[in-house]
This record gives structure tokens, C-alpha cells and sequence, in this order.
């Protein structure tokens, strides 16, 4: 049986019922842990859940900051200092990513808190999560103030990437279910993945293939 | 081993390899068909795998659409009607919703090309895709240009929602595995999930538990 619900019955649920609603219903998500720190280096760690593909050229990534409290240490690091990680979450750490949405004071690291640790490299400031397999090093490019809702959109250009090299094909597909990535659903549902396949370029006089020969 | 990569190493890759490339690294995305039509009623169905969650109140979602051809109808009947569906992708759908992003000639329906079915149902002006288990009814509310590399934002406002009664848990969660909902990676992958888990509100001071009990 399907349900039906219209904005007004959106609009009646009650508020908690209403973000784990609405949170879930678009998809699964990229979801990962921001690794930012101020200029004194105390760093700070964040799950989020609202990263998106922007563009490859330049290479853009974009999130969504919501204008509650737990992610503005996070926002205030990126505008402070320009640079920030992304690092992916797997099934070895999913709760741990998790755990850094609990409000802690702002003295207290995330990183010290859950147990993830800290790898700096390549020069660049910001710190990585040493246990995720995919890390992006990104440089803060433009904030974008999303009026009606007074969210805020920060992008990011990708000015590192750190992959396993068993994961990166030919082709430049980088494949994330062999590096361990989860994706979430919601506020708080973790999932592994089970690849269903490639396909090939759509073209509108062929069928398409699957691509899993160039794998 | 890992691999680094420098932002000259990705704007040195080959185009093609650097679209896969970025688009794979940010992690699994929400993937999603959008049905629209024209004033005339010329129906469109296409696929995008940039959706993700702008807020819950009100029910907002946002659309990155690129600059290039193919997803113009999409956005030309969005602007000029106001409203577009966002049909949710499964197992059984996922190949046809690849073949929407081929080319196809501007008097042609996707719906027709693929064999997908339009659903039309509350009074809702753009065509649902019958096949989706999970289906949302959006009216465009904001348009917001990207400078930064000629992109365009587009925020919806969730005006109606049609799941499965069984996936809907007491707390608004929306289970999209029991749904069948896929998930996406870079341009042309396709997976399925397996829960790990649903994990507890964090707190500072206790651990997190599993959710499991209120499935």
C-alpha cells in the first residue's frame, strides 16, 4: 500500500518526526568527517551528510551548513583558516564519525573524543582522519547564503586527493565500495553497498553494456 | 599503497578521466529520476545524481544543473511550469534510468525511449515515474547561480510524498533498503545497500546504541 503525504501533513508532524522524515526521503548520501582546525591548531572533527558534486573543472565539491550550533566550529575554522578535509567514513568507523555529532564543549577535539586520529601531509593544513581510505584536502573557495531556509552553501575546490591505488581504475573511477565507504541514509542509518554494475555512456541507437570488463 | 594526488595532477588528467574521477570521489550519492513536462504536456525524464538536503522546514531539496545541453529540458520545463517530480531509482529501474541521460531529440520522451510509465495523481502537474516506490512532488521555489564555474542551484519545496506505508517508521524514518531505493557512484555505477546499522542521538557523555529496537 502506498502513502500519501501532502505539505500539510509534513507540516503537522511533529518537529523530530519531520527532519527524520524529510532527511530520509531524498536518498542516500555521501556522508563524511570534516577535519578542520583554528589558526592555533586545535582541531575539530564533523559529521556531515549534505556533500554534493558541483563541477570537475575546477574540481568542486559543496556543503550545506545548517544555522544550529553543533556545525559552526566546523564553518568558523573553514572561514578562519581557508582549508579543511574530507574524509571518507567505513565500516570500521561509522560510529565513531557518528559519535562527533554529540555536542562537545568547544575546548574539547572530536578527534580525542572518538578515538580517530589525526595525519597531517603534504603540506596542507587542515587535518586528515588517518583511518579513512579517501581523503580529500580542500581549499574554501565561496560561501553562498541560502536565504530561505538561512542555510549556508560553502565551496570547495579539491586540492588533494589521497586514494588506496588498488581502487583507482583506468578510467578514472575511483571505486568506493573497494576502499570500504559507507553511505547513510537519514540522520543516522550507516549502509555498506553491493555494486549492481557499470554502465556504459547512454546513447539513444544502442543498448547499453555493462562496464565491468574494464575492471 | 596510497596514492596522492595533486590539484595539477587532476587538472592534468584527460577530461573524460577527471569527470569520472571527481565524480566518484566525493561518495555514494542520492540518485534520482526527475519527470517533468511542458506547458503542452511533452513529458521529460532524466536522471541526476546531484540531490541532496537543504533543510526539513520547510521540506527543501536542491538540484546542481550543469551548463550543457542534455539537462536543459529538465530545468527550461521546471522554470516555465514550476513543478518536477523526483521518482526514486531500484533495482528493477536502474538501467532504463541510465539510458534517460542519452540524447535523445527534443520531441522524444524519455518515458516513451526507456519504458518507463508516467503516473500522474493528486493533482500534481509533472509526470511521477509509476515504477518508483518512493516518489516526491516538488514546486520550484529559488534559483541560485554558481559563478564560480556556471552552474545553477535549484531549491524545491517537497509538496507531497508517496512511499510504501511498510518503509515508514514510527519516528518519520523512511527505510529507502526495504524500498528498494539504489544509490549512486561517479557517473554510471549502480549499488544496492546493506544496513549497518541506525545509531542513537549522540551524546557527550553516553555511548551510542543500535536503533534496531524501534524497527
Amino acid at each position: 500500500m502506498q502513502k500519501h503525504f501532502s505539505l500539510e501533513d509534513i507540516m503537522l508532524m511533529d518537529k523530530q518526526e519531520r527532519v527524520h522524515f524529510i532527511n530520509s526521503i531524498g536518498g542516500f548520501k555521501s556522508v563524511a568527517l570534516i577535519g578542520t582546525s583554528d589558526k592555533d591548531k586545535n582541531t575539530n572533527l564533523a559529521v556531515f551528510s549534505s556533500l554534493f558534486h558541483i563541477g570537475a573543472n575546477p574540481p568542486l565539491i559543496g556543503i550545506i551548513f545548517r544555522p544550529s550550533p553543533p556545525e559552526r566550529n566546523t564553518y568558523n575554522n573553514i572561514i578562519e583558516t581557508g582549508f579543511y578535509s574530507i574524509n571518507h567514513i567505513n565500516e570500521n568507523t561509522y560510529k565513531q564519525a557518528h559519535q562527533t555529532s554529540a555536542r562537545y564543549d568547544k575546548n574539547i577535539s572530536e578527534f580525542d573524543a572518538t578515538g580517530l586520529n589525526t595525519e597531517y601531509k603534504n603540506n596542507f593544513f587542515a587535518p586528515f582522519v588517518a583511518e579513512s581510505n579517501i581523503q580529500l584536502g580542500i581549499e574554501f573557495k565561496e560561501q553562498i547564503d541560502i536565504s530561505i531556509n538561512n542555510t549556508i552553501m560553502v565551496i570547495g575546490e579539491i586540492v588533494q586527493v589521497n586514494i588506496p591505488e588498488n581502487c583507482l581504475l583506468e578510467d578514472g573511477f575511483v571505486d568506493l565500495e573497494k576502499a570500504n565507504t559507507v553511505t547513510c541514509s537519514g540522520l543516522d542509518s550507516y549502509h555498506k553497498t553491493i555494486k549492481l554494475d557499470r554502465l556504459s555512456y547512454a546513447k539513444t541507437d544502442k543498448e547499453i553494456t555493462s562496464l565491468k570488463r574494464i575492471e
